[in-house]
């Protein structure tokens, strides 16, 4: 590790090279639950794509690991080393390098934060449309793990914003693809193929993303529903409806006491309600004139109404933000609480009262544990926070979750990704000839097997498994 | 071929099997210009999954070559088979499966035509948003090559619409990929690499389509400009108002004369105008609410104006659906009038207006030529009519016009894909990395190469080389 560090060294400057004791510790984890810390043998920060490149070539000469990391905001242990490898820290690729007014589009190095990005979109009457929630994440994490969030029930998720990249191959070669236009066929889609890829393929050094004319008015809607079943039901009815919400997400009745309490907001809701109230809908409209976000206000309103709401608060705007970002919160909520897993299921739209019977029955018959959850319920997408401590019967209670996604139409992971800690349930639940399609992939870009394993694809022994 | 095609009856009936003479010219091209037909060996028509695996196994067996058909009405010569290979024809595969209307799926076979999807999703209130302007065009043709045409400004190509796919690999084994949701981080995105790959990498037999709620109110507005620069100046304008037009087309003098002249519209344009008009932009408004579309159009009306429009006209619906309609069949007008090639260029929106006096430039030095056009503009697509039937000068014309896209941050192939017709292009001006990745792909999905050989990256000795 000393001859690396130094090569390491020549190309980035001793200054932006850590090794041994001066490894902060928070560069041996990310955000991922259940999964164990690993210390890198060396942390490098690179200020430039050619130097990106330079120690990737180093670290393919000495057969060393090399993990991608941005803001560690991860949920899946993407951004995890292998015990000793190389971390590649993006901290100082961090250049917002283009507001692009006229193509609409942002170019962004991968150490730029989505809050970065959202004050100078802003600037330019634009907006960056994924708001996974957590705003210190940067986007070269948002790129590697698909990112979503609350809004891509309206927008799409990150793969929908990319436009194209320039990216690091393991062999240490720069590639650019895509580019300030949406539609492109030219051979294999290798945009495409990087994103969400959490960074096994490719180093993404900068990304062109798609912006929107930012709308100036937002109306936000809390309807407090009697069962969990009549919000699931609610959702396709709201989606046909054309009201095109940019925001459609269940809260349960332990998820809001749990977020309203630690945030302490007052939502207006009466005492009766809150105690007959099982779940929530929160959804957001946003447009361009005062007079037509009014008539839309109310036409969903009166939807709601319709579909069974108890009532229908249209919240003013400071309790609105402070709703929003309590539950964009909801994770640190959860875990606080001492949550054992956060799981993110995706179920077809329609599954979703399906889906939510099916997890009461598992959380009564395995433990029985807590499950409690809200989501992106226009795009069928839950997170379910399990409290479980004992790790057999977790291990049992995730295999039964997602049995029951999968067996409904859906898919282990919406937007948080497979890497170290769901990569047990993906390896075992997906077909064998997709793995073996997406190892030879791993083959194609990777030979060597240098960038991030033990994500995803290979196991390096993590102590989930 | 006899033993081969023995073989293959024993799969699908002997009915369902053309070789030798029984093989109608039709198989042996599709509507690219500029590229020699081949006829193929045989045509096999199965009308399952298991029948499509089954020919695929015999095929690989025998190192035989198999080129997916659906409509034909390809541009780039993509479903142009091997001289004497297999050709592997969808007609009988044309189930709509299911139209989901609660989360807005629709759920394909390959051979369904984008006419009979339209009609199937319009009697569920709903839409399939992608309209390449052919609509004898099959679904499983559309997904090969990430079809894209004039609403792709508004709802994104196909790519943006595919969910998840059935598809054949090279061994005969089927994968199913994505579901009836948006959302997915787990792995690499098998769909979106199967989609655009012209045939090479896997059979896609069955298509789960994102669907709209399908807005009744249409508004189209015609403004002829004085130059064609004023008309690329006022795109990226128009985009950025809001207005989220569903087209935004532009279409040149000639263009215009050509197509309404065809098809024999009355548009109500005066002389005076028709005389200096230089170019024209085609808009289309669509929504839910007479009121709201009234004032959209208004608004745009006056935002045409003010950006030196001659004139507006709002379309009565017939005459509106008669432009469309003949816009949508420009490429006909064209052949019909000889053109010798069409390009299908993609620049950067603020490019357009260096783009185009670069093709001015152009088609004056080589030739001169005659280049005419209409396209895509909101999205920067632009299709040009190429008419010199000087071999060499055509292909000096057509390489000088991809230098000026590519120099300006565009591609050479925004929806007609890259197929037999732009090989020698796309090959000569492609990053040979890109392309050496994008080589070890395709080994990784088929390593004998008998999906669609000759197409993309392979040569074949087209005629066209």
């Amino acid at each position: 590790m000393a001859e690396l560090a130094s090569l390491l060294a020549g190309i980035v400057g001793a200054a932006h090279v850590l090794t041994g004791d001066q490894v902060p510790a928070e560069y041996s984890h990310d955000e991922a639950l259940g999964v164990d810390a690993r210390m890198p043998g060396c942390v490098v920060m690179p200020a430039s794509t050619g130097e990106v490149a330079g120690i990737v070539k180093v670290a393919a000469a000495h057969g060393a690991p090399v993990t991608a990391r941005g803001g560690g905001t991860g949920m899946s242990g993407g951004a995890i080393p292998a015990q000793g490898g190389i971390v590649m820290s993006f901290e100082r690729m961090d250049a917002i390098v283009d507001i692009d007014t006229v193509n609409h589009v942002a170019v962004v190095q991968p150490g730029v934060t989505l809050a970065r990005l959202d004050v100078a979109t802003a600037e330019a009457g634009l907006v960056y449309p994924v708001f996974p929630g957590e705003n210190s994440a940067c986007l070269g994490g948002n790129v590697a793990t698909n990112a979503g969030g609350m809004r891509a029930v309206k927008y799409g998720v990150t793969r929908h914003q990319v436009l194209g990249i320039e990216a690091v191959l393991a062999s240490g070669e720069v590639i650019r693809t895509g580019g300030r236009f949406v539609k492109e066929s030219t051979g294999y889609d290798l945009t495409q193929l990087i994103v969400g890829s959490e960074g096994t393929l490719a180093l993404v050094t900068e990304a062109t993303l798609r912006l929107y004319p930012r709308p100036e008015l937002q109306a936000t809607l809390l309807a407090p529903f009697g069962t969990l079943e009549q919000v699931t039901r609610a959702i396709p009815e709201i989606v046909a409806s054309g009201a095109e919400p940019l925001v459609l997400e269940y809260i349960d009745m332990l998820s809001m006491a749990a977020i309203t309490a630690q945030a302490d907001i007052g939502l207006g809701i009466s005492d009766q309600i809150r105690a007959t109230a099982q779940a929530y809908l929160v959804l957001m409209l946003e447009g361009y004139q005062p007079g037509r976000l009014e008539t839309d206000t109310e036409v969903v309103g009166e939807l709601l109404a319709g579909l069974g709401a108890l009532d229908v608060y249209v919240l003013p705007p400071h309790s609105a933000r402070q709703l929003l970002e309590a539950r964009e919160k909801a994770f640190w909520v959860a875990k606080a609480a001492g949550a054992d897993d956060i799981v993110d299921i995706v179920v077809p739209r329609s599954a979703l009262p399906r889906f939510f019977a099916r997890v009461a029955q598992i959380s009564q018959e395995i433990g029985p544990s807590l499950v409690a959850g809200c989501g992106h319920a226009g795009d069928g997408n839950v997170h379910l926070a399990v409290f479980q401590p004992d790790p057999a019967l977790r291990s049992h209670l995730l295999r039964e979750l997602f049995t029951a996604g999968l067996s409904l139409g859906g898919t282990i992971s919406g937007e948080h990704g497979v890497g170290i800690a769901k990569q047990r349930y993906f390896l075992e639940f997906t077909d064998p000839v997709k793995i073996g399609l997406m190892r030879r992939v791993k083959q194609a870009f990777d030979p060597q097997g240098i960038l991030n394993p033990g994500v995803l694809l290979d196991r390096l022994g993590s102590s989930d498994g």
